[in-house]
């Protein structure tokens, strides 16, 4: 931004910009105004990734506007969340749009190839965590990252998770994504060398509380190197996830 | 109970009892009333058995009167738990009374030679819960069970916890006590095939909440066989491990 | 495990078995991989014990997958829990499924005969309270014990609790299913000698907060013995009084 | 106060009372404006009956004044709860001014003599419940009525309730106050039937929450004719229990 | 209790109860066994008084059943309370049933003639708090109550509170009930001097948490006389109002 | 109100006004009585302000009568929010009443012209949170403010908000509303310098609570000038913010 | 700020100022930068308004140092709000500081003259709430307001209230503080005409939980015109209630 | 460790190693039994890095002797966090122990020289967050982190925060300290294009509730690539970004 900036105020020294475009310029924001939604078209992190729209609580008609929008401005993918089948059915007409159910999301455009300086591991307590791995996966495929699913590793069998330490050992981030008491986030970050990223979800009943139960035990981790997201974020985790695995893709 | 009634009964049709005596046996309970507390004489779970008396919120001169008031009715052993060490202090001319400063517990008269089906396991997560865990421990032995101390085994480390299987699969009942995020309840769970009793401790800082955290997670462990009991309740699981480490104990 | 551990190596010394093959051996685990589900085929706690799938967010083809894996692995029956109706139907075709619809469980396989040590009491508060006390007794039963149900006994009326008094004095393990304020497990704890697993059930309204009320209640139980599990979760009681009555079981 | 207003108005009639003083009267309240407080004088319940000053909070110079002032109104009798010792010490000085430490009561004047309908019963789950219950007995000996203790009779040893069993059928209003589990109120609901105000006390630890398990427990009571003040109110509920043991008085 | 204790164990003696038959006695209880319930019959408050059936999770089946039982033991009037409009549809058949819609109260037989000491007062904050303040009435009218209805009187527009003043001041009882923020029941206990039995409900949203804040609220009254039953609870407040206008009714 | 108390003191003075109807008049409220509704009148905050009524929880019938008796009473322009389209469409043959669905809110009568003495701006965090928006919007323009709209606006594109700083700059009161993190206040608040009225709202997922993340975190805000209204509250807000906008229209 | 950039931009222009420096100048913020604070110069919200120091948490060296660079940069007036006695002590050698012990706020340089629109009234429920009003109304004072102060005037005795109803009528903004239930902020917005912040204070116990009780029942206000700041905020609710006094103060 | 067991094998093949001194081996664990604790000597995450002991809830002998066993065993630094000023003063004889008052940590050995891809900022909302931020920013230079200090930059002033854009555009990992409201997180979320480590502190009062609004509120943030640690955790944080900013370090 500072370069821009010295750069702007050398054109106004040169005359080559007015004071009155100068000031409106630097004013002027990149964003299109939809009226309900200020379209934000300057977070390309990197060339070619993806934009992302909370599909939950928007209309169709304001998701079909905002993917236009960047469309419209050069972005070549973009992702959808928290879409559900219905609002996914009337988006069917959407150029380039798949949607994957499992994980409620819609891309549209190209997955790109990936790029990360290694794997993303994203792992499940058990099969009901599936839907927000799937989010996790799925963004961070998105966003250029080689994705492995180790689904219904949790703790009651450990066997089932020694049997896959390779992949945790070697994975530059993980996805940790468990419901009940969350136990998982600590056994692989016990076992890991890499950032966990741990992912409660609002699975189980009771005292599970719709998953605060595992946001709190995530939270008090004693394992190093563990952080977390909200309950059922798999698209936050993913997408940090992709960002750890790109250290040098936003240098 | 009914086979005294049926008794009494027969004494009151043979004239042994009279109808207003049998009235008032029926109403006598076998407690000794001071006033301030109502000692229970009645509760001898087994022959030799320790009566319990919780110290907190009890005066010094509560509490050995009510050690005086069981003594004097034949109580061998007696257990006094939450005692903090003033009190310990001043209570240190009752005959027989023995304090474990860690545990805040003080034994009057003898501990009984272990008599229980097998050995009863306490683990910990961390050194902090030791006291917890000594807590459960001394009444557990004090009831009759062989202890086997497992501490510091939390699942950050799990390898801590992997070598010390064998004691883990050979338990009549395990005990274990963790705080933070408590998964050593799962993990143990998910590795013994005998009764696990969970005990949250308060071990911890900010959403560890004081031990909640770690009683919502155990309360939600995925193994099966796991239940718990109070946060810091050390005598509580103790002595649950000691009655199903005392399978015929009780008929 | 140290047993096979030290056969499988002298085999390696032996030559038996390729130190590729061993390491391989050391990895394989006894599960069989379903993509979306790891099923453990380890856990036969006893010859002919019952598996546990728990039905709530699997789909109908994924418990009919892990029920065919089950039994194709030699298992003689299988628990389904958590199976609503509407599942239950679609499960139809199963071979030997018998479905449970008060206590939303489906029994694939032959009920064994009781083989505990004892009894195992199943009480509740109220009328609603049954089909959590239910899952309970049939979760028991499916374990091989016998079981003694004692329904709506709740404190507000002491007289129906106490006219039970024999069953209570003489049971193995009691559950103790109860909703609002949960003095069930407390009132039982004080006249039992065994342990009392205290089930809080979601049953009641305003401050009863979905079973909160007596969950906490439970926890504090002024009387020794008690321990708790889950909210609505009758398969833990059921499992663990069933553990209990099985002391031999697991050795 | 209607009766005074048409009586006021007839003063204006007949001139006997300006405008201007009738409109001043009715402004003028019976309460003395000490700045700091506005001491009410209006609440005489009865003739004799005590007014109440709440010390927590209050400096002694406040209590001292707000004393003085009532006693100057005519006030036979003030009650001062939640006054700590030292405070009680530096308020020796004010006339039959009587302290009581275990229920952190003050009382200055006379105990009026018993003349309500029947006894007001006040029970206790455990010894360290005592506090709490003495300030309700106080509470209700100050508001002239007969108090019967019964102390140490929770649920645990449900044969020390049952053996007060004929206190708790003949009373008026019973105050239960309980920490922990809080059962008391339901058991002993369940057996009487007069009114019961239940009081939560923040004994216990863990899960205990300062008193809010006990209170939670107390407002899902199951028995009919239970209610429920703050926790640690034995004020309000003495006060209450004494309110209805004086059905004729305040009409 | 006593005084039939007495006299059986005098019956034993003069031979005209046999020791078995007298045991059995003491263990008969007055209850009937409907398997899915305990019907009390031990429970006539008065000659006359209606019983109480709980109808949420109860089916018609079993509700039927219990009324039933209760009318071939001679209970003239039974209450069932929480009876949704479809459950009431389908008892249509029995025999003197009014169902009240408002309220979700049934009534089997005739509602007694008032017979208290004086009025019962029952007053709600707004419009919608009417449902639970039916409940209330109905229930204190079926227990022989006569019930003054002051609805709509939030303390948001305090004149309409004042305008009856004179029903407050002259009840014998009075119901507060109130959502939100539950002003209403300190408001009428720094008017009434009698006891105000206050009841919060789930009116309101977001902060209202389904009627914990008035819970809350209602517990900290600055007023005395105030006590407070569970959320939405107009049963258990009208009962315990048309308790305390019995002064007399239950010795 | 005193005014008129010393006119009608005069008019009994002299005999214009009876004693007996000077008491009356004292106790006759500016209130309409429906039974289930007590319709201020009183409140005209200035002349042809609108009424308020809450149309949550008031069946149909209800709403009609009130609107009648406030028509029939003079107010010009009656607001009703949290209508649903249900009870909206059942109002159609309301005269003059016009819905607006976004807000939930209708309006009967005409929205009288500005006349504040500046503007109110209300701002959003996103999309999700225009309905709430609106029912502050529509509220302030019905008390006769005009209103600047600033949607979707949140923090994590700070740029949006910065390009309206000059609205933010030169409002007289501004209402920020916002679920999630509600960080938006705060930024607002440290921009802006008259008051802000924090809305949270119940938009989110997760550890949003429902609102009470956004609540919690609106009334730590560190900016001087925030306060706080209730969950989804957008009139109150409106209200508010209107009050503020005419300084001198209360006076 | 967009004045000042056109000038810079003009003085870029014209050659006065070089793009090097007007870069520079753009980044350069108007705060001293202490390390340990970056102290804000440029909230001068009207000529000699106070500057405000949070005193809690910092050292006496850091509140020193901030007083010094505020004075220095010309700030007339200093507040200085939750200064603890020893703190206030140890600052005692600042010229021009007063210390006020009940509101815990240090004024450094002169409180100015009042110049609001009209008054700013001041609330208590009781005794225990003075601190927190006089925090308000010091601030209050500070910024330029007329305070009046009405202490002690809760909603039990009603009348104590009424008898200032006159000061509440005129207010322009209206402080209510209160502890416990909190039901004053409803009384007192159902009265008044103009803005009322309510200030929930941590006054009370057991359920009150810290003012928890009172920041939910403020937020459930049933009164318009009702918002809400943080508990014990009184610095908060005096700023709010300023700023609304000086309508024009701040355009 | 896969490499490890086939070497073991192949030693066992070639009879270097016997099968029991291989089964010892498998199951000997690199760690010291302490007896109060098990020092794990395993994770050495790179030569040289830093072992970690948590201070809280350990004796100084403890500590020390934890210590000794460390660098008796090859660890050069060792990290000693959550240690109180008495326990550092009691290790004062510990060799080449430094402690960190502010921070309250101590350092073992020496702080090595940075290696990480780029710098670590630290930001806090205000000054009283210092402490948990040095926490964080000597954990991460104890790993080799060159770390910027960035602190007050609250949202409050929000010209205060991007006077450092700069910084944070060119950080590979951000640390975002901050308590109250929480809001820093957003923001810096907002701006950054690397993780965001968010660490609520237990700064603030009333509904602040010791942390848990920040928490809850940085749980919720809108912007991307935040993720959230526990209340105070300046160790995790700092350990996390220390990790991130070695993305080859740990393969």
């Amino acid at each position: 931004m500072n370069r821009d900036l010295v750069q702007l105020l050398q054109q106004v020294r040169s005359g080559a910009v007015s004071v009155e475009d100068a000031a409106l310029q630097l004013k002027k924001e990149p964003f299109v105004d939809l009226d309900y939604a200020k379209v934000d078209l300057h977070r390309k992190v990197r060339q070619g990734a993806a934009e992302v729209i909370y599909g939950a609580g928007k209309t169709v008609e304001q998701i079909a506007g905002i993917v236009a929008a960047l469309r419209q401005n050069g972005q070549k993918t973009v992702l959808i969340t928290r879409l559900d089948e219905a609002k996914a059915d009337a988006l069917a007409d959407v150029p380039e749009l798949v949607y994957y159910p499992a994980a409620r999301i819609a891309v549209v455009g190209p997955i790109p190839a990936p790029d990360g300086a290694g794997k993303v591991v994203i792992a499940t307590g058990g099969t009901s965590d599936i839907p927000v791995a799937e989010e996790a996966a799925l963004t961070a495929q998105v966003m250029g990252n080689e994705v492995v699913r180790l689904y219904d590793v949790g703790v009651a069998g450990m066997h089932r998770l020694l049997h896959h330490v390779d992949e945790i050992m070697s994975a530059r981030a993980i996805v940790a994504v468990a419901g009940m008491e969350g136990a998982l986030a600590s056994v692989i970050g016990g076992l890991a060398d890499c950032p966990v990223i741990a992912v409660p979800t609002s699975v189980g009943y009771g005292a599970a509380f719709g998953g605060v139960t595992a946001l709190l035990s995530m939270l008090n981790s004693c394992a190093s190197g563990v952080s977390v997201v909200n309950i059922d974020n798999g698209f936050g985790a993913g997408y940090l996830a992709g960002m750890i695995n790109h250290p040098e893709g936003t240098k």
